[in-house]
């Protein structure tokens, strides 16, 4: 049985909290929250205690896991705190938006040996998973090119597009470890551009809300990331790979699989899912279930601190190229 | 709250009293199984007492439902039990194999007004509901052709075929109600005809195990059915809706929605769910959740006593149709 | 080189002389329709002659084929005397509407030894060959179930309807061709059920515009056909079938493959084809290339009279069924 | 009724002088080919002259129109000559793998007036056309994204790699054109990686097998392009437009549409057509009759010399992006 702290009573740590609940083998102890008021809801519909604050919690010696939901600029000293206090950690990506206080938490938590999963929920959507399976056992050969298309319904509001540390870090970031997971090595060149279609306010944030990305792996597979912050038949997430013998597509699940056909048009399917939570519903049930039979078994889990951090540094060197207009080498440190 | 007593604790039992447990406005509080360690693994799992015998869950005042899920000959016994002691119902389909038993069975309830639920599962299952919904509505104009695809992955085991009331009663039974739920009024005239391919063991139960029902409704829409008890890419199971103004479809929910291409071939998805339970997981949730609401709300069934016996009156005609090689007026009586 | 004399010009004539006319192997000699404006337009723009009746271009020794694509009264007649004259014979469907006309015609043309090829169209559709091939070398097992949908863009002109025979000898008749193609055996049973649902004129002709046939075969595979006089989505033909070992679908070609995604819609595929000369364009020179090719090498071909003449007994006995409400045997002579 | 000589009786050029002859307003009057079998085979076969050299048949006062489908580096010269003495033109992409040339051919037929049709085959298929009238009719809203990928079965023969001036005049060029094509405006900064994945040999030419090009417009729309020169499961071309009010696709057109399910696959297709010619038969058909009516009217070409100038020029910048690994300004001049 593992207990857990959940830090971040917000809509994605009540989801994180009710999965908690779900799994038998784990029990959900403390809830914090800055927000007393969603702390005390969350923690009440399932049995747990409102901590007064982290330090509560940590000291709980019967608490094994710490959950990191809350907003990203505390995920650091969050993170720091646990691993020292011992607990095992599954963190909300992305780590921070700050490659130096990400390589300082790195660098504070060293030793810890605690295990550190950053919360890369696509990794465990079944059919992403399907297509990285297929690529690592060789189905389609020597694996070439991959294509990743990822695009938002709608432009988040801009309190949170002000604090995103922009779309690569916020949003292609989901797409550079989906790249790392499937390609199974590091990229090492990356050139990016973008432009601003869905709303002019993005562009007084120096941002872009429409992206491509190309990456350059070191086997020589290339990756194409486009990205749109607004999509009006809803979350479109899609991932193509192609190699020596073949092509493996990770196509959109639906809401169902109703087909229309009316005057001049056959087989329309509805709209997808609207957005992550409806369209990644499982795959973060799998994620936390992963985490806490890893963690119950004395396991490392599958993705790390080191995935949250290379994903930034990919992050990093894409705003590096839109603004030099260069194609820039990776550094990985 | 909605205290449930559940009586049998098999596979399709073990599954409801997880539901049960996930749906906060109720609780499991009774287990019976006439298998006593089947009774409590599952009791014990969710915090159910197991119950000696029917009479102790019915005698506790403070039970407001019995779903039951035991051996489709002990479902009336259950049902009229548990009607008399004023409980809520949810029985697993079929009412029983023998018209004449469920007839007896309503005179016997009737009068104690309880709400009855049949257990048709494919009704809330979320692409033959939106089906029906778009029928509803006019969206295909006058429904004129149904055309429902039922394979199961393989032959049930002997003991299962022997009991089960042959292919129509226990088969067919979900699709003559998933196309009454579609219609929207009653088939009059039934005709079937089938053949053993399967395994020829089936002939020796006088019974068929690929089978093709035709019905006509009463506004003179015509029904196809096809069933078969094999079916090695896994559990079909379509619908077809064509009227004056266009056609809806549903069709299979995958596993995953990976496509693969190679030599000779391409978007090949992978194969179907193996079996019911697989694909209608989330069917018999949507199921029992709205069960729980209308009980704990004073509200009736959607799916009821009566959907249950004129489904079986169907098959009853589909039976005489087959041995007779004419078409059956249906009398609902 | 094979010289052909047309009898029939007009739409679907006018098509087989500018097929002829495209095969290096053949050449249009001459045409003779009693609508004389109409032999003289598809005469002159193939460079060939207008017989003022077909005696003249059954006299021509040089002719070596006959394409009979007149009015269905006029089939019969037409294939004896050109069977007589010795010219191979390719007619359009049905050889007639009465079975007694067509066994006289078989009677009167016993004998004569020229191939007489009757233009069942599907069966050089790509895909619907692809289906009878994938049967044919085993790739789904046994074939257990056939389920054929054909639909007709909208009900034809009355005088049409009027001289059509009724659905199944007109329209349907393609499916019986379509099913034994597919099948590889002969349907021993059929029955037969319908409603008038498109126009209630089709009532007045004791005919019906949406019907449903089930068939039987020798070896106890089932057939499902269904048809509608009217289809707001454009022409729609599709062909499943289902064996032992999987199952092979002839999905419905398209004008184009472009896919539309809006608001709550996704993937939506254009109408289809809007009627038979669309769709099966390619198919109807397949047939005529090889009715040529055949002919021209002496050998017999590969849809001859006995198929039209069978098809022919099938469509009558599902009249006799839809009247009896029995199922009836198949007596093929 | 237009009178064309025919400059090369290679493969495309036969496949070009069939059309001709099809066409009921043209007809072939000349072939040349350095080739002379080549040449009299096609003459033969439609009633042609074989030309001596290109003189005598330019000096034919009847001929009105030159296609030109002979090896790339004879496409300037016999554009000059053929303006010179005034002929409508149909050249096969590209005009000359070396701007400089196609600068001084533009230069060299300023003044002739005479249509000059460039063969970018794309623009008449019936699925990518539909995209980009779907697009311009503002279907999507705004056009943001625009993603085209497109691959070919395998490597060419070494001697072809190597006078194809590399992948991006070459192969890419056609999806320059298209782009073009379906953004309704000019690319104004380019960006290519590539990679050698297919075979090392395209790596002594200095060239690449496997490479993506991103690309953005005036407006901001952006363009990812990626190219294979091999492809298991066929030629795979494939469009999709992304905007405002949503997107539109091009998917492959399929050599039938049977579906095949199986243990562990379903609805799996088969392979694409095999390459180009089979692909884009009615796309050459249709741009051929356009040209051959816009002629015969006295309009100009819709696809023209300045496409084939533009496409090229984008050609150029992709390949000195992949060497600086910048991004290129494309300047039209």
């Amino acid at each position: 049985m593992l207990k857990f702290a959940l830090f971040g009573a917000g809509r994605i740590g009540a989801m994180h909290a009710a999965n908690i609940a779900a799994n038998p083998h784990a029990q959900l102890a403390w809830v914090f929250d800055v927000n007393k008021d969603a702390a005390e809801k969350v923690a009440s519909r399932h049995g747990a205690q409102v901590a007064p604050g982290i330090e509560a919690a940590l000291a709980d010696a019967s608490v094994g896991a710490v959950l990191i939901a809350s907003s990203t600029d505390t995920h650091v000293p969050l993170i720091t705190a646990a691993a020292k206090a011992g607990k095992a950690i599954l963190c909300e990506k992305p780590i921070d938006l700050d490659i130096q206080k990400v390589e300082q938490c790195r660098k504070d938590i060293a030793g810890t040996n605690v295990p550190v999963q950053i919360g890369f929920n696509r990794r465990y959507d079944a059919t992403h998973r399907a297509v990285q399976q297929a690529v690592a056992r060789g189905e389609i050969g020597t694996l070439e090119v991959l294509i990743i298309t990822s695009r938002d319904p709608e432009l988040a509001p801009m309190p949170i597009l002000k604090s995103s540390g922009g779309i690569f870090r916020d949003m292609t970031i989901h797409d550079f470890d989906l790249a790392r997971f499937i390609l199974g090595e590091e990229p090492v060149e990356v050139s990016a551009t973008g432009s601003v279609k869905v709303d002019p306010i993005v562009a007084t944030l120096n941002d872009y809300d429409t992206v491509m990305v190309t990456m350059k792996a070191k086997s020589g597979a290339l990756v194409h990331i486009n990205n749109s912050r607004r999509c009006v038949y809803g979350y479109d997430q899609r991932v193509e790979a192609f190699g020596s013998k073949g092509m493996v597509q990770s196509d959109n699940p639906m809401p169902n699989m109703l087909r229309r056909s009316g005057a001049g048009m056959t087989q329309a399917l509805s709209g997808l899912h609207y957005f992550f939570i409806e369209r990644y519903m499982q795959a973060y049930l799998d994620e936390l279930n992963e985490f806490i039979d890893r963690t119950n078994r004395g396991l490392p889990p599958t993705v790390d601190f080191e995935d949250g951090r290379k994903a930034l540094i990919i992050a990093d060197a894409a705003f590096e190229s839109i603004r030099s207009g260069e194609a820039v080498s990776v550094n990985y440190g």
